[in-house]
């Protein structure tokens, strides 16, 4: 291996990244997204700032067992007017166990002044008394130089004279911050060119922030001006705008630039889903336009795009997705032809002959669907519904007779202007006749409760299915009184699927129902539920 | 002015941007994005593609009327065994009397060979034919090198010939597209250094995709090596990844980096307000972390940093928010809070000294609702209204007693399935109570008709005005039971004036009601009508 092409990867996601304003991770989330890095072949793994807070202690006092990742803890330099050996915040850190210790010292002379209030010699001193401290207990050293790019700015001398007490002291990295994120590619490459000459670039990181939308191709400028470790988070996690993002950075550091990483080809081969195992973490919804792993990273809607991409992928790929864990992905569009509804039928788990005369019928079907209105773009569920219908597959679980909602604004009891919605459904079900009556906080709600109330003795699977989000369209809005209404719905079941259906109506209480109807039947479809499972459970 | 140093901003959100998955713009949002745009002071805005579908159609037939912006027409260039007169597609769009037309061709000899399956020598002539008709049309003609990297690197020759052919056949700009989002900035400043020898940099654009995270970087690293036009979207918007974000971009080129656009102090400061402006017309969340006009781009968590960036927020920031028309997020002081209330006061026509009492509790009343849920980043209407109503500016016009809506779905005489709504209000107007009863294609529409049915006899001014758009959003959609919905309702007059309300509630019903109430409010507020009105009528 040729050393100075291997770069490390460092991860802050437990650290930096918990630092985002709305995200709090548990014991547990730590633990679990340690593992996942681990397992990617991440080198560090920065666990938290051990006697910062009751989590960090938590975790670090069962840290994980992690096979090639250095658990690594974080903390700063030893306080002024306070021995290395005396200062509660350093010892910590090294009582946590950690085999590596990072510690963040200032490198801008302005907040030395501003912020500490010390001289310069002092801050010097600081940093390597705090650096010989984490070597002489036998742990790996590393200095994170907050601030280094504006300090090096402002007064290079300073800048770089702390960078190399660390350096000089013994520690194995010096991190380059960019703290603030202001700083652009052409200016990070220059700095830490004129850096490696006084601390050899195999041991300089970069650590940078997305303010500006540079973060990955800041890291990448420090790579090529000789930094080998590279700090980031995954899905560039962090506070404001975020830190550099490892899932970006990770394929093109090494399938584009063919630089080595502890990474391998099945590493990389799990990046997608690393990426949505902090998603699901977090309880947030996937970013569908993340680079190499979004759900659309690899998407193409234009005709003449797909045949192209069917041909040969290169034509309108930069990438094979499956060296990341992603795939192809087309969209059915209004141009939908044969080759792009095959396609979607694939990747549904559907597979015709290209010359089964069904295929023909369902690209009329979607053709009118969507000049009706109805958009399977974002509704990936609604499609493989109104395929699978058209298959013959699905069965009628269910048939609405009639439905009436009330909703009623007026002054309560308590002489409270209150509004109120309540849904009558009569439905058939294996035979039988239901009526049922639910309120809910809205329409749309009421009708789902009412629904839900008629179907669960029926089929037990719709427990724990929920409504995620409810999203509604007016198309044609030029046109008043002729407008139709477009509504998607999103669901989930109690595994945490999701899946999203779509209604069209002019009128949008019946294309919520639509959209509903169709909701229940993909949740009963995927549960494999039996139209006479009633009759077996009563 | 130092032309060298002046670059040009290329918007495509309407015709790249509506390639997303997802994306759907109709006619109506097509204008307000393009009016804003040209507001910011973008130089060229496209607006689609004209004769590829309806929507684009009906949006070139009746362009927007742009005061500095120069509305473009996108397109491809004649399809070979065709002459340039008789293609009915560059026809098209040299009808479509945009007085700026971009086409589109290829430029990488295995497009040219594999897609087209004609000579190299032939893709010369689509190119340079196309142009010329262009040109010989009187407007404006640009030209977007598709897979121009990518070519590049295959046969720099060939790629460059294609480049060189538009520029000689009188195209004002060559812009060089990396369409598959592949090139790092690295190479493309290479590669552009490279052109610019052969085309003169002033001549050049950069078009960049998102799909290894660097679309600003590589627009940045063409500007650096020459190129003087950038293309990019609002929001970085676009197929995939995405196109790069022009809303980063434009602040790195002129705050930070000094170069020219067309956009000026003014522009800057409404990037927060043009962001957001096309969230709500796509009805998405906004990217809490989008560098510089994200909610959280400069919030500040951690004590220390607050304590600093109090002193001198330089310290842990890169840029003042308030150039780009952001604020910090701390603890904000009451005189950030006042400036921001007043500017945004003036924007609405409401001048106050900045002394008056009254601003504090504005300040207090916008606070409290924007906790609730309420925006009026997409609703100035509804912020005049809240301001005005604060200031005792605005007449109670009618009270609302109650209301009823009652939405049926069943079998009609004709044995069909269908839906109706039927809305009933009691209202008191000018000391009168008044009951009516309407029919609509929905539980708001039929609850306007019947608000408009009691209205209109006491406020002729009622009488043009329709509902144009209707939105709706579940906030805190984690917390199913508890999320709360917000409405904004557009409408317009038989002016062509339009205006957008807000209504926040945990039912619909009623935050629909609390939005149309507010416009109808409007409406009536515009059109100075007089509570007596009435009775002066009858």
């Amino acid at each position: 291996m040729n050393e100075s092409n291997r770069v490390y990867l460092y991860d802050t996601t437990l650290r930096d990244g918990a630092q985002t304003s709305g995200v709090d991770f548990t014991v547990a989330d730590k633990a679990a997204i340690a593992r996942e890095l681990d397992t990617l072949g991440i080198d560090y793994v920065e666990g938290g700032w051990p006697g910062a807070n009751p989590t960090d202690d938590a975790f670090f006092a069962d840290a994980p067992n992690l096979s090639r990742a250095r658990f690594t803890a974080f903390g700063m330099t030893r306080r002024p007017g306070r021995s290395a050996a005396n200062d509660p915040g350093l010892n910590a850190l090294l009582d946590s166990g950690a085999p590596a210790v990072c510690i963040v010292g200032k490198s801008w002379d302005f907040h030395v002044d501003m912020a500490l209030g010390i001289t310069q010699a002092e801050n010097l001193s600081l940093i390597r008394d705090s650096i010989a401290a984490i070597v002489a207990r036998g742990r790996e050293a590393l200095f994170d130089a907050e601030h280094f790019f504006d300090g090096y700015k402002a007064n290079p001398d300073f800048t770089l004279a702390c960078a190399k007490a660390a350096y000089e002291a013994g520690a194995r990295w010096v991190v380059l911050c960019d703290t603030n994120g202001g700083t652009l590619p052409h200016e990070v490459e220059a700095i830490v060119t004129a850096v490696a000459k006084s601390i050899p670039g195999s041991h300089l990181g970069i650590h940078c922030h997305n303010d500006t939308e540079n973060a990955v191709a800041n890291s990448l400028a420090a790579v090529r001006a000789g930094a080998r470790m590279v700090q980031g988070t995954l899905n560039g996690l962090g506070e404001r705008c975020g830190n550099a993002n490892l899932v970006s950075l990770l394929p093109t550091l090494v399938l584009k630039l063919g630089y080595e990483t502890g990474v391998g080809p099945d590493g990389l081969k799990r990046l997608v889903h690393a990426s949505r195992l902090l998603d699901e973490r977090l309880n947030r919804a996937p970013n569908r336009h993340a680079p190499y792993v979004g759900e659309a990273a690899f998407a193409h809607k234009g005709g003449l795009h797909v045949s192209a991409v069917a041909r040969d992928p290169s034509s309108y790929e930069h990438l094979d997705p499956a060296l990341v864990g992603n795939r192809r992905h087309v969209l059915v569009s209004d141009q939908a032809g044969r080759s792009n509804i095959l396609s979607r039928l694939m990747e549904v788990g559907i597979t015709l002959s290209p010359d089964d005369p069904r295929i023909g019928q369902l690209v009329d079907t979607v053709k009118r669907r969507e000049f009706e209105g109805y958009a399977y773009d974002g509704a990936e569920a609604g499609f493989e519904l109104l395929a699978r219908r058209a298959l013959g597959e699905v069965p009628d679980y269910f048939h609405l007779t009639s439905f009436r909602v009330l909703d009623e604004r007026r002054w309560n009891a308590r002489g409270e202007l209150v509004t109120m919605s309540e849904a009558t459904t009569k439905l058939e079900v294996a035979g039988e006749s239901l009526m049922t009556v639910a309120e809910g906080n809205g329409p749309v709600n009421a009708l789902d409760q009412a629904l839900r109330k008629a179907l669960i003795p029926a089929y037990p699977a719709l427990e724990g299915m929920r409504l995620v989000d409810y999203k509604v369209r007016i198309l044609t809005p030029q046109d008043g009184t002729k407008a139709v209404t477009r509504v998607m719905i999103e669901s989930a079941d109690a595994t945490g699927h999701r899946w999203t259906t779509v209604g069209v109506s002019a009128n949008v209480i019946d294309a919520s129902f639509n959209a509903l109807s169709d909701s229940i039947t993909y949740c009963l479809f995927r549960a494999g539920a039996r139209i006479d499972s009633r009759t077996a459970a009563a």
